[in-house]
């Protein structure tokens, strides 16, 4: 089923223990985007670059068949751009810079013939912006958010809204604990659920990802790797696998839900091994699979 | 199989933002032999307590079953105590004070009719000691070991000796760091896998365990639990429920292995609802294996 991805294209320079990219291609709507590209068709992009945006960013995701006729182009302008240095753990990262560039005055519009639009995900966005989106939206089936730090903190009544109209909230821990002000994770799993969404996924990096509505949690864990080049885009990797799998196969089912933490757990572990997007360049179905039935040998046990 | 467990027995005065208990019963011997005492028998303790050590605690340990003819008793010494405060997020917790007292002497003496002991497990104690308790004990089928940050740092190299007797150790995430100056916990793993023991198993708190043998690796979740009261005895009582079952089924195939690493999670989960060793007195068999359903039910998935 058709699936509306709506977030931000940006030129990434990171620097981590094992190399540095700059204006690497980047953004959450691009992660998104690639790695539902995998899974369903058409996948649509919604978001905003500058003339500067390199031909063959546009090539890559027209040969992921993604769809970009809603990507806006400002000639004279320029694109997102994010900095960041990753320190030898991994887990800790300082952002070096943010140049919102066009994004500052970035103004989503949904062209008539996309407002039917089954699926929907909302990238790591300004949430006024996500909810500006949804509201051109006719009726979508399912609406996943993901959000982070910086828009608890500065804009914490327009998130509320708009988490009043996602079914799925994907957030890391320290955003849960955060945004509910609960250290323990299931209650602000709870507590989140009482805010709009039907479901919570918490992402915890290394340690794997839980999802956890009214009458369910399910933890699946992390693919054990032991080469990570560049955290950048997991979690937007994550959520791309997770809503591409459900675009793909159209059931919103406990059961299947729990296979979509997995794929989306698998999109995160290709998009790890390498910078940028290079991790997602050359994946196939079968590839995919694979690592989701290692994810099943990974955590699988039975009774004696 | 006869499980000969050695450790400390102490008295431990906990504060956490949910309550305090002063001189309560505790000690890694304590909790490992209650624990084990759920699934297997003869469970003999070798230990040291002082004259002060109260008869109720004795009166416990024996209606668990729990063999006493090894621990010593030093009349007119003092019982080991330990004082620790947690944190609001119970991740974090300082050490208030150690008093070792009739530890300080503690010198293990395995009697002659206890020296066939299948099943063996080392607990935090000072290596020098783990291994002399080894150095009496006639080909064991099974050694499990644990140890900490402090003798990582001041008893390396006894450390690693005893170690090479080990079968499986059991550290934590911080601890495997530091013991292998490794930040991937993969690599940390194969490392320790490569200084004697065929399997480490990794906890990780709130996110689980992580079990790691030379061609597998099984990733356990932690128990979502709402109220954690007392953290204390945790990674003991993961330690005593994973041999308890080893050594109730004698069967060290890499299938049982995991179900041994669930029960050690469960385990784990009760203890931390109460304080102290309150949350393993009134277990049953039954009550135990309910909870080792919910573990699969956790972390289950299938295809499509």
């Amino acid at each position: 089923m058709s699936l509306l991805i709506v977030g931000s294209v940006a030129l990434d320079t990171v620097e981590t223990p094992f190399g540095r990219v700059q204006d690497a291609l980047g953004g959450s709507a691009v992660y998104i985007s690639v790695c539902a590209s995998y899974f369903t068709a058409p996948v649509r992009l919604v978001g905003v670059v500058g003339g500067d945006f390199a031909k063959e960013h546009i090539s890559f995701l027209e040969s992921r068949h993604v769809d970009l006729d809603v990507l806006q182009t400002v000639e004279g302008g320029k694109t997102f751009r994010w900095g960041g240095k990753y320190h030898y753990d991994l887990n800790v990262r300082d952002t070096l810079f943010t140049s919102l560039n066009v994004f500052e005055k970035f103004d989503p519009k949904i062209p008539e013939a996309y407002r039917v639009s089954g699926y929907v995900c909302l990238g790591n966005i300004d949430p006024t912006l996500q909810l500006q989106v949804l509201g051109q939206l006719n009726k979508p089936r399912l609406v996943v958010g993901d959000t982070m730090n910086y828009w608890i903190e500065t804009k914490p009544n327009e998130l509320f809204k708009t988490m009043k109209h996602m079914d799925v909230l994907i957030i890391n821990d320290s955003e849960a604990r955060l945004l509910t002000q609960e250290p323990n994770l299931i209650k602000a799993a709870k507590q989140i659920i009482g805010m709009g969404p039907q479901a919570v996924i918490i992402k915890k990096g290394e340690h794997g990802a839980m999802l956890v509505t009214s009458d369910t949690i399910f933890s699946a864990p992390a693919f054990p790797l032991e080469n990570i080049f560049d955290p950048t885009g997991a979690g937007d990797s994550f959520a791309g696998g997770f809503i591409g799998w459900l675009a793909r196969t159209e059931d919103l089912s406990p059961d299947n839900l729990k296979r979509a933490v997995i794929y989306g757990s698998t999109l995160a572990s290709f998009c790890v091994e390498k910078f940028s997007v290079d991790g997602l360049r050359d994946l196939s179905y079968l590839k995919i699979h694979d690592r989701f039935r290692s994810f099943m040998e990974l955590s699988r046990f039975d009774e004696k």
